[in-house]
């Protein structure tokens, strides 16, 4: 039966919230009818989207991106409900779900995002349900006070002080040993904001750098301009966090990763060196080591850094976003050796703890030095209250903290051991299997549960040493081309996903060059998915790209002999 | 039956995660027992938590904060899981939630943070579930084209814009109409970091202060200093962001308010005057309009702001953090007349869209206005791409975006309308009930739906007109001690919570003073509510403060006659 215009408005007229619907949807369902629609909704939510994603698609439907945009372009609110709650959810679950991504699933492996234990959903819908805002303990209370506990807890994990050291500081209103933040990329810039305000700390004649501003310390200080040192691998997040604090990104200074994309700790020596010649002039504010690059999962020599940084009297940063839990394996701990000498390390929640987007951290080794991003209002953060938003970058925050705590205790150090553990080590299956096959060319070794590789016949990669540079280039700007269209290819075919980068292998390669990036953390991800990705790239590469080969310019042997 | 120590050893040994109970939480619960618990614990948090929690507890339990605390002070993260799911979701209900604060009930009248619809968890747990990173294309696919869907709805919202803008913009890669933050603190924030580079722009001789810095940036625009104005009343956040960005806080110029807590245009338009004869060395950043102050819910005159910002060239914000979806009422929009010409404009989800912590946003008149922060990656943000973390303070974030949008079609802007009109005609109604009793004095009646009072006997202020200086200080400094305390006794009797703030109102009492603020969003909260807390007051005053005032020093009349 078609309706017609007057009996669809008629019947949208109906869904106008009146005073009595609307008390309702602030006390309970509509009606027992709704009821059971959202309970039957929220079961499969609850108890396995994962797999009710899995049955009905892949990584993604294969809808182009322009052709969802067509469909999402009426700019106006509607005065009246166009939907009942239920048909929301419904369209929730059958029109958006398909159309995004399935994150969870074991074939995808390209990003930082992977699944998530199921609980997490639940944990996530008791903090929503509660609705705490931690800005301040008026809307927490308890909920502050775990906050500051599970903070003690992976400060701990990280710096391993002595028990006085946390009866002092656990739940103690003045002190602060860390900050949830809403990602990685705030954690890093809160470290940054802390580093620069101490790098040129309050005098009697001078209120501080986030009082007077920062011209004015430079006035003050007789400085010219702020740098921050770090690997060529660090996160963009510490380009935007110098950008915003008005260091200026240029002054992120980045220094060469060796072959094992480690930072280069001869030539940043070296430029400490000749930094130290402008000391009247330029101040470094800051050295950053990466546990974890985003890239290539690398971690630069961490103590090294510590002894450089303690002798030369720098804000040492450890951005270990992406390995921090790491730590909590007995057997890949050590890898992250030095760590506790930093005087503030990242960590994301959404990452290696396994949580639901988002969720980042920041610690500090001293619990005053965050005292130097302090701020107080009339009406809420009062000095000497327990209220956390004192010395927080964010305003009102979530509680986050609530699930964190859980999932320790759900988990154990050990559950999530298991985790880093299978990562790391189906990694380096993984990296013997790329080692075996003649097509690709592993580019970066796995030491976490990261490698990059690319598509090079073995003939190629053989020829490659004796090129000469034109050959080389050509070789390189091919093989480019090719890997950049065989990811393209593989992620609209919508089975895996694996994400590409392009790294800046100069030594190696005299130019950058375009990687397939493995992200090894579900850990349904095992060798025979692995395999069956490699599978799929072979593929893809024989049907459309061995072509290109065969019609080299001719100066190459772009083909097998 | 006590357990010895080595029989609990062993049954927590129980509890390790092992590999395939490991697998298990990625997948589906640990059995159809802890489902059926889970599903037992589910359907109070989805249908009701609210009431749960009225039936068990007021505000919050009588436990002060000090002995909570006690009971967190253990900083180890256990090797072994201390409990399974079901015993920590037990945990959070029965342990965590009775001393958390019942944000939710209608006598929680304090804070800016209050009942969410209960569809609101459904739509967090399914976002959860989802579990997409709007970063990026690659980790949200539909998602990131709802998003900009649901930007363009709240620009055409605000700005007004025709049909062939949206049209234009509305899922163009290239150009932004507005962005997700974590909280209005970082709307604010990211709003004034555009401004900020926009007020310093890039040139043929200037690679941006983005690049260069800001002592840079101030050096090659012959500029000592940046300030950005704003009311006395401008949320701290303002100040925060003055410090984050290196402009300093001391250079966010307060502006006196008039008695309507509204911006002196007079005064603003005579700093500006003073200003521009320092031209060479001073910047004018950006001109701040606050639509509902954080303390008085007050609107400053958004058009005539408007005119002066266009007038002198001056970025434009508006934070109507607070006050923005009163758009949505047809009554009442008007109040906030002359935002449409805002170069940006911050509004809070988790405020009056009634969101679950949090949800900030900011948009901006001109499409390109964000291109001053955009940020590439070699593995994401691409140039051209339609990933969204090109142009974000934020790197990986949740989709909040998909719970507006859903909240949108279930409530229609009629809906919100009822919930906009319902608070500021009840804090109408609730001052003039406050006017009619003889115990207290309405400070500042609400424009919005905020408004603030003391209790301060009718003798007393009618004294106070013909009282000298020592006499009306020592009236305010009792009444300050006298409103602090009721504050406090009621909010630690738990049956209700207002809360209090320090209102400079110089003018008409010549010092600072200490006044309740009601914040009525919550539908439930009506007139005998209301009536209730000002009984309750009544009462506390009565029985323990009443003597203050019969102890005064003797110089002064603060007894009744």
């Amino acid at each position: 039966m078609i309706m017609t215009a007057k009996e669809m408005r008629a019947k949208r007229r109906k869904l106008v919230a009146d005073w009595e619907a609307l008390m309702r949807t602030f006390i309970k369902p509509e009606n027992e009818a709704t009821k059971t629609i959202l309970l039957k909704y929220m079961e499969p939510i609850l108890f396995g989207l994962h797999s009710f994603l899995n049955k009905h698609v892949g990584i993604t439907e294969e809808v182009s991106i322009k052709e969802l945009a067509d469909q999402y372009k009426n700019s106006r609110i509607n005065p009246y409900p166009e939907k009942k709650l239920a048909d929301v959810i419904t369209d929730l679950i059958e029109n958006i779900a398909p159309h995004a991504v399935n994150i969870a699933s074991p074939y995808f492996v390209g990003h930082m995002t992977s699944a998530i234990p199921f609980f997490m959903v639940h944990l996530k819908t008791i903090t929503a349900a509660l609705n705490q805002n931690v800005v301040k303990l008026e809307t927490s209370k308890v909920v502050s006070v775990v906050e500051k506990q599970v903070l003690a807890k992976i400060h701990r994990l990280i710096y391993r002080k002595d028990d006085p050291f946390y009866e002092e500081h656990i739940q103690n209103p003045d002190t602060t040993l860390g900050c949830f933040t809403d990602g990685g990329t705030l954690a890093n810039t809160t470290a940054m904001w802390v580093a620069r305000n101490a790098a040129m700390p309050k005098t009697a004649g001078f209120k501080g750098i986030e009082s007077e501003g920062l011209a004015a310390a430079y006035r003050y200080y007789g400085l010219e301009r702020c740098v921050i040192l770090v690997s060529r691998l660090g996160h963009y997040s510490l380009s935007k966090a110098c950008g915003l604090l008005g260091i200026g990104n240029e002054n992120l200074i980045p220094i060469d990763v060796d072959n094992r994309n480690k930072i280069n700790i001869k030539q940043l020596r070296q430029i400490i060196r000749q930094l130290e010649k402008e000391k009247d002039r330029t101040k470094i504010m800051a050295v950053v080591g990466i546990a974890g690059t985003t890239e290539t999962g690398n971690i630069d020599p961490l103590r090294e850094l510590a002894d450089i940084c303690a002798e030369k009297k720098i804000h040492y940063h450890v951005d270990a976003a992406w390995g921090g839990p790491t730590l909590m394996s007995d057997k890949y701990a050590h890898l992250l050796d030095g760590i506790k000498y930093a005087d503030s390390v990242t960590i994301d929640g959404h990452k290696q703890f396994y949580m639901p987007m988002t969720c980042g951290m920041v610690y500090f080794k001293d619990p005053h030095r965050m005292d130097h991003i302090a701020y107080h209002a009339r009406y809420v953060n009062r000095p000497g209250s327990v209220d956390l938003g004192i010395k927080s970058l964010s305003g009102s925050r979530e509680a986050n903290s609530l699930i964190l705590d859980s999932t320790l205790k759900i988990m154990g150090s050990k559950g999530f051991a298991l985790l880093i553990n299978h990562g790391i080590e189906t990694a380096r299956e993984f990296a013997k299997e790329i080692k075996k096959r003649p097509l690709f060319q592993l580019i970066s070794p796995p030491e976490l549960n990261i490698l990059t590789y690319r598509i090079c016949p073995e003939y190629l990669q053989k020829q490659f040493p004796a090129a000469n540079q034109a050959e080389k280039n050509e070789i390189n700007e091919t093989m480019n081309y090719i890997n950049q269209n065989i990811q393209r290819c593989q992620r609209e075919a919508g089975k895996s996903f694996v994400s590409r980068t392009t790294l800046q292998l100069k030594r190696l390669f005299n130019r950058d060059i375009v990687v397939f990036r493995c992200v090894i953390m579900n850990p349904m991800t095992d060798k025979k998915i692995l395999n069956d990705i490699l599978d799929e790239q072979e593929e893809i590469f024989n049907y459309h790209f061995q072509d290109i080969l065969l019609m080299g310019s001719g100066r190459l042997k772009l083909t097998a002999k």
